[in-house]
């Protein structure tokens, strides 16, 4: 069918509703019309565009954002990219089927470990930032393969590690680094993915064997979306309820969930072992490089060596030990080791964002539709609901990115130190970040998708597969919904701490001060100051975020408090839940604002810093504005100050406009990993064209 | 890899934030997950919730909602579904490459027209509403068939019938009707999409031999995404410029955008016809069934009658001759006859919101994870971040299927009356509403997905497919943003004509009556309201709607007079844009609130009307929770009553919540067309295990 199909004149009657001399007009564009239709494209391109597309182009340094922007490790992320670039037999084609991809993944990985020189795993265990390097520049070659990678070396290999002790570690590490023995992480079951305490699968120690018997009792036990289990996982480590059977009673003793690690294909010949039952859980709406599958276990038996022994171990003759006291003190423990995921995908999503917003701008400074009568079309990024789509969007990235770099830096500082400060805080922001950030990175794919019309349908032009790849994030590593809560309940346990007098870690250190604030009342000559300078001060800013967080937090408290007396705690706490959700997005928001204004003010590109601060000014006062209801509710803004800050986000999303172009080159995605014919450097109508076969 | 890795025990501290007594209910917890982790599914089921999931049990009867959402023509439906059910050798299955669903849609269409006995063409030229009900049913079978069905029906059909004259209903519409001529829309450029007047195929008359030359004088020109063209089209309507030569000048004199029928490919062998270039635009985000292709054009001569000549024609000697006076009247007539399109749209979109909403609800109530101390797991549902997240949608799918059922009236009175009230209302109504929903279904897709997790990631439960299918019901046949702009002009016109006293068509009547109000001082009496029966009374209901419209506009329409003296009127409509398309998006959410109260009010059947009631109040208020800085801003809400408000919408979505799984049964959407395992009425697990390959 034919897209976007429609009626100028509509369009036009539309501007002269607004005109009093609408026919004199209607006449001048007619004659435009037919003196325009036959013009040359190179023409079009070459005119230069008319008064309503005025442009404010300031001065900026492509090479000092690329420099900024470039993150950590830059050999070792080109180091890969050259490789792929010479080998285009690796390249994942636009229409694959989910067999051809799953192999071609699993060709790609091996191809990273046995040709490229990298070791994933020991990046992983001895640099996390190298490791994350990587995983982003494998995202950008296709994201199944970043995701296959996060299996075998975070969640198979960081299980080893992270839970096991040195006998596991040198029994299986080698041959999980190179890639001999793959593996999969067998924690979700059909009934359970974010209640990991509620799984039903069973591991009964039998004193006479020395063995463990894993068993999945009920349909509901069976593990579900197990990455690497349909075809090459030859390993499993197996979550389950660890049962010892008592010598006073005919009912064994729950110890709670622990993980081990259970053979589920032979290394000879690869066929399934006895007892083991795999399904393949098919296609899926998105990376399909990644074979997912169903496991149930019927009677296996494995060796009691095979529990991952770190955090609680049973004695060859079935006693208990432990070095932590409850159940949910090692389960903590147990999950806590595994946050790195969560950092690796809030990083991840970043890469993905910068990739979308790249292709849409770069499209929408090309694409030329409409004009102002007896002139050339213009850009739709001129046009005013374009950079309303797309400027936001574009200052998001830059935020997030600096935002996410603070994090695994944060990341690494907690697994050299193991403070536990520094594990609290990293346990929040890697929730908070990753949940806030995959988000509205699923949100962007569609706006840049829709922002591109047609073109942005075509699959060649990446929109569809970043957005089906990319959707899971939401979900996967802890579901946003839940992560979200899990900051407010942090931030909820510093309010308490606070008021007992308690010390605050770092990150949330602010709150004591605009509690401070909130506790007194707002001043009515500042809720009124509505000049510019006011407004793009990144401490009046600043000020605005943490505030509603503080008020946020406040109210949360007394609200829980209060129905708690009649609902109990649970039922309290979903009572409030919209109110919790929308307390943890308001402090990651604060946090990504704060780390944004530190690393504009560690530019010291006079023009650049000029410029990174119309984005960083459009980031802050695009979400107060989005938000402007609680503002004005609770009187923190003024209805004078609330229209300014609506005109000042239009006014800085058409300045950033003008160096848009500049600031998505700034994120330096070569054109080979970018791909996509629209979002090209250059000539992308040709490159397009090509694409589908014209000379 | 594992999908929702969750730490239970973080949730648990979260909720022992809000409680003194935080340890001895760990303890408790604890010894809860012990005592439930083995428990069987069935009892699990079978288990009442607990107090924290106390649901609101209204009456009400799946029958008497059946038949309000039945919608027209039910017999004909079934007749399609009916066919279908006997034919799986139709079926699409879940994992299909390009080629083969081209294939597949291709036997399927033939099958609906040569042996299910159903004529579409007929249909839509006796009988619209016939032929959407056609269309919304086969949507349900494939996307992609529909559209392919439109393609050859509405569009290469529809343009036969409605631009062309007796002579080429005569040669042509036997054939389109049987599929012996399937055929193409040829409008949409490679440069140009929105803006049709800009295209740039050439059709050129040639005195000497009585024919036109149709050429593509430039890449830019190529038309582009063309239906039916890279497989099986063998005529397109080719949309180009008429350039008559001009006997006292070199230069042809351009008449504007005509269109025209080329033969392209042969009626005996299929080959493309000389002069053509054919190629295939390639794999697409979704509609993978639809062969969209990119045609060029080199000398291609076609008779003097392949002119489709309703609205301007060309004689043997070449004199233009047109019933119209002006370029731009006779393009408003030629696109003008399309609007159909967009009806089909926006009622298909809603059929998609229906399936998705069943899905997600469905499984979001037999889903139990986590929940009160030594009580089982509660559904999800029952939480009310995911109330927020699909109690509205469902709210919403009630209100656009109202809406659409009297925009498909309305279009069938307009086929039949000619009137020019209704065409003109017909027009803005069917923009506005394919705009509105579309935009609307395509966020609530990404809702339903991830309010499921990772189940809703497997692509049989449907999400992925629905999304990417649908994603571009909001760029084709008109893109939404210009859409919107025509809606806007439309109310700027009306709003000049109240000023110069002239009539106002039916639609929009309510304008004058609030402008009124607007006119006159908002009541601090009522501003400050906020019980219930008054919040929920339709009529404040849709006063706030409408008084928000009517303010949009007026100061639409005061800032476009400012902005025009300084930047002329397409400069003052660009300053404008943001704020015009809200004035837009307002102005049909009143139109939908409108049609919504119509149809509650009536319902015959007492209880069923009242759960309506909260439905319908629950679309309403909602909306105007999200506006609520506007109506802050304007003091229109006082903020004690904004504080009602938001109380409200959370209580009633609770309230829906317990009637929830009965209004998505009011759908009527048979399992088998519905197909998702996590969707179906019964024994979801179960079937899902059976997908996957378990016994």
């Amino acid at each position: 069918m034919a897209l976007a199909v429609e009626e100028q004149s509509l369009a036009i009657r539309a501007m002269a509703a607004a005109d009093e001399i609408s026919q004199r007009r209607l006449d001048r564009i007619a004659s435009h019309l037919r003196a325009t239709s036959l013009m040359k494209d190179e023409q079009l391109a070459a005119e230069v565009c008319a008064a309503a597309a005025k442009v404010s182009k300031r001065p900026v340094s492509v090479s000092v954002l690329t420099h900024l922007m470039a993150g950590g490790y830059p050999e070792d992320r080109q180091k890969v990219l050259d490789f792929f670039l010479k080998r285009p037999d690796l390249e994942t084609p636009v229409e694959i089927t989910k067999e051809q991809h799953r192999e071609l993944a699993y060709k790609q990985l091996l191809a990273i470990v046995r040709e490229a020189g990298v070791n994933p795993m020991k990046y992983l265990m001895e640099d996390p930032g190298q490791y994350f390097a990587l995983l982003e520049a494998v995202g950008y070659i296709d994201m199944s393969l970043a995701i296959k990678l996060g299996v075998q070396f975070s969640l198979w290999g960081g299980s080893v590690v992270n839970l096991g002790t040195q006998k596991h570690r040198d029994k299986y590490l080698e041959g999980i680094s190179t890639l001999r023995y793959p593996g999969c992480f067998a924690m979700t079951e059909l009934h359970h993915g974010s209640n990991v305490q509620g799984i039903q699968t069973t591991a009964t120690f039998d004193c006479m064997s020395d063995e463990f018997i894993i068993n999945t009792p009920s349909e509901g036990a069976t593990k579900w979306w197990i990455g690497n289990a349909a075809v090459h996982g030859k390993f499993a480590t197996v979550f389950a309820q660890l049962c010892l059977p008592s010598p006073d009673s005919h009912l064994d003793t729950n110890m709670g969930v622990h993980a081990f690690i259970v053979p589920i294909r032979s290394l000879e010949d690869h066929a399934v072992l006895p007892g083991i039952e795999i399904r393949d859980c098919g296609y899926k709406v998105g990376l399909n490089g990644v074979d997912n599958g169903a496991l149930r276990f019927h009677d296996v038996r494995i060796p009691r060596d095979n529990l991952l022994n770190r955090f609680g171990d049973v004695s060859r003759d079935g006693k208990y030990t432990s070095i932590l006291p409850t159940i949910n003190k090692r389960f903590a423990a147990t999950l806590g080791e595994l946050v790195g995921g969560r950092v690796g995908l809030a990083y991840g999503s970043v890469g993905v964002l910068k990739a979308a917003a790249t292709i849409a701008i770069r499209y929408s400074l090309i694409r030329q539709q409409f004009g102002p009568p007896n002139q050339p079309e213009i850009s739709i990024l001129d046009y005013q609901s374009q950079q309303q789509k797309l400027m936001p969007l574009l200052s998001c990235a830059y935020a997030f990115h600096f935002a996410t770099e603070y994090l695994v830096e944060k990341y690494g500082e907690m697994k050299k130190t193991h403070d536990d400060e520094v594990i609290a805080d990293v346990h929040a922001l890697s929730a908070g970040l990753k949940a806030y950030i995959t988000s509205y990175t699923a949100r962007a794919l569609n706006t840049c998708r829709e922002s591109c019309g047609g073109h942005g349908y075509a699959a060649v032009n990446r929109f569809g597969g970043l957005r089906n790849d990319h959707d899971i994030f939401q979900t996967f590593e802890g579901d946003n919904t839940v992560l979200l809560q899990q900051v407010a309940a942090d931030l909820l346990k510093q309010y308490k701490a606070k008021f007992e007098g308690g010390a605050l870690s770092v990150t949330w250190d602010y709150l004591r001060n605009s509690m401070g604030t909130y506790l007194s009342q707002t001043n009515p000559v500042v809720t009124h100051r509505d000049g510019h300078a006011h407004l793009r001060d990144p401490h009046f800013q600043l000020d605005a975020f943490q505030y509603r967080t503080a008020r946020l937090l406040h109210t949360a408290a007394l609200r829980l408090r209060k129905h708690s007396k009649r609902l109990g705690s649970f039922g309290a706490w979903n009572r409030c839940l919209n109110h919790l959700l929308t307390l943890a997005e308001s402090h990651i928001e604060s946090v990504i604002l704060a780390k944004f204004i530190d690393a504009v003010d560690g530019c010291e590109d006079k023009d650049t810093k000029k410029v990174l601060n119309l984005v960083r000014d459009l980031y802050a006062l695009d979400r107060i504005w989005k938000d402007i209801g609680t503002y004005r509710n609770q009187d923190y803004v003024a209805p004078n100050k609330a229209k300014a800050i609506h005109r000042l986000v239009e006014w800085l999303s058409f300045e950033v406009r003008g160096v848009a172009g500049s600031l998505v080159d700034g994120f330096a995605i070569p054109d080979s990993l970018l791909r996509a014919p629209i979002g090209l450097q250059s000539g992308q109508y040709s490159e397009y064209s090509h694409y589908v076969g014209f000379d």
